[in-house]
């Protein structure tokens, strides 16, 4: 199988346990608002690095199916809570209405809320089901990822920070909050339900972290360089917005520098989980190396 | 220990170990939101009926502590997402600035996704540190309770029956979801972790949909028969929203004969568990008794 095929099998697989996971009930149209920005045409980043790293450490990826569509719904409620009038005020997301825009913001609030709580019934349910401890503790390591001290911290870090420059260990702190945490997250879940070993676990946790950093380096890049055509939004809206960057703070030549050193050692700290690892190496180097 | 006594321990207790949790880190504001809700009058109902069941089926309290703070947390990240301005608008809550009128909309609704995310951690590190399924089939309890199955759902149907009479099936959904699921959590959650068996469990349940329906009916009768001086808040105030309730569907002569056959169900049901039960089956009485 070519890495495009296996990564064309994979999005199915995840596809299509995320609709047998949000088939809808009554009271229907909270089930629609969910489905409708969970399949808005996000490429399932974070729960590909999760089965990526369940079969890196040999587990098997069909173990860990339903963490992946977990973080993905929780990373689908992150979504639609920052694109809510109150907070970032967007109408578009990936060119289509964003959820409060289609439905309203009522609805809006409460699907996100929903599938944050989805994500973590999906987790636990799995858990239950395998009356297994790794289970337990790759749950437990989403919830702590994404919570006030993970994601949650890091948005509320980066709306105290608008309309001025943040300071170099603010942006870090966004960055590794907003950006990285969610990807360490999916790797360390992932590999955990695959068995890992704790130095494992370790190594990942510095690649997640990595990844997640050179991540945000290249979106800051893509922002000023790159084109509207190619990226598929306005170019610019960075500064326009007044969003302090990885570049507005270090300065192009450094964001360059670190983000070439950083993808580096990804590349080379994937490298050793050898043939297990080839899906999830050449994915993470596809992530980082994207143009849009 | 008088009931009064025992009540305030375990109060205190509760609200010592949330503060605990709640203990601030960077950025400060989230944890002060957050806090600012929790404590800003609770009676903490729900973690006392956590406990209260705990105990009755014969287990120790203090195992279903951060069980009962984690209900605590959810329950309130609910009314914080209820008050905003997108869904019921609401300024007071308890006579106090609600959280988005003490902070801000953005703060709300991330101290809101906060209190639901640590509500869950809190559970998975109880689980993952004791090392027993018990924990996680009572998170799993709570979990499946509060989502769009539970209490999001309920939230959902309330609001799509604003401005119309819902009819009974409606009515019925909303209260068992709105006001029993979480009822029926914290006293299954309760027993799980004190070691119930099935039958035991099963027997709650009953009892929290029974004690849920009838702390709602109650709720909808004192709004049209108290005065606004014993209920601290505007009396009439869900004729005046055009909400459907228990008296406008049903009529008031059958509010008040099921509110009778279900407190009384709720306390013959909570007599056989005997002297061990005796808490509960008190504070459950001054509950479902309440005059405002």
């Amino acid at each position: 199988m070519t890495f495009d095929e296996k990564l064309k099998k994979m999005t199915d697989l995840i596809n299509n346990r995320l609709r047998e996971l949000l088939a809808p009930e009554y009271p229907e149209i909270i089930y629609e608002a969910m489905a409708y920005s969970v399949f808005a045409g996000g490429k399932r980043l974070r729960p590909l690095l999760l089965l990526g790293a369940c079969e890196a450490v040999g587990g098997d990826m069909s173990e860990a199916l339903d963490f992946a569509c977990a973080i993905e719904m929780i990373h689908t409620y992150t979504l639609i809570h920052d694109d809510l009038p109150a907070m970032d005020n967007d109408d578009l997301r990936r060119g289509m209405p964003t959820c409060h825009k289609k439905f309203s913001e009522d609805i809006a609030i409460l699907a996100g809320d929903g599938l944050l709580n989805l994500g973590f019934e999906t987790m636990l349910e799995r858990a239950s089901k395998q009356q297994d401890m790794r289970y337990l503790r790759a749950a437990e390591t989403i919830g702590s990822l994404c919570g006030v001290r993970g994601t949650i911290g890091g948005q509320v870090a980066d709306l105290l920070s608008e309309g001025h420059k943040a300071d170099k260990d603010v942006l870090l702190y966004i960055h590794e909050k907003k950006t990285a945490a969610l990807i360490q997250a999916a790797l360390k879940a992932g590999a955990i339900i695959g068995g890992a070993g704790e130095d494992e676990l370790e190594q990942l946790d510095k690649i997640g972290y990595k990844m997640g950093i050179a991540f945000q380096i290249k979106d800051d890049l893509l922002d000023i360089t790159s084109t509207a055509e190619v990226l598929g939004k306005p170019i610019g809206s960075d500064e326009k917005n007044q969003k302090s960057t990885y570049i507005t703070v270090f300065g192009i030549e450094k964001a360059e520098e670190d983000y070439l050193r950083l993808s580096g050692e990804v590349c080379e700290g994937l490298a050793r989980f050898g043939k297990r690892g080839q899906f999830l190496s050449e994915y993470s180097q596809k992530l980082i190396d994207r143009i849009n």
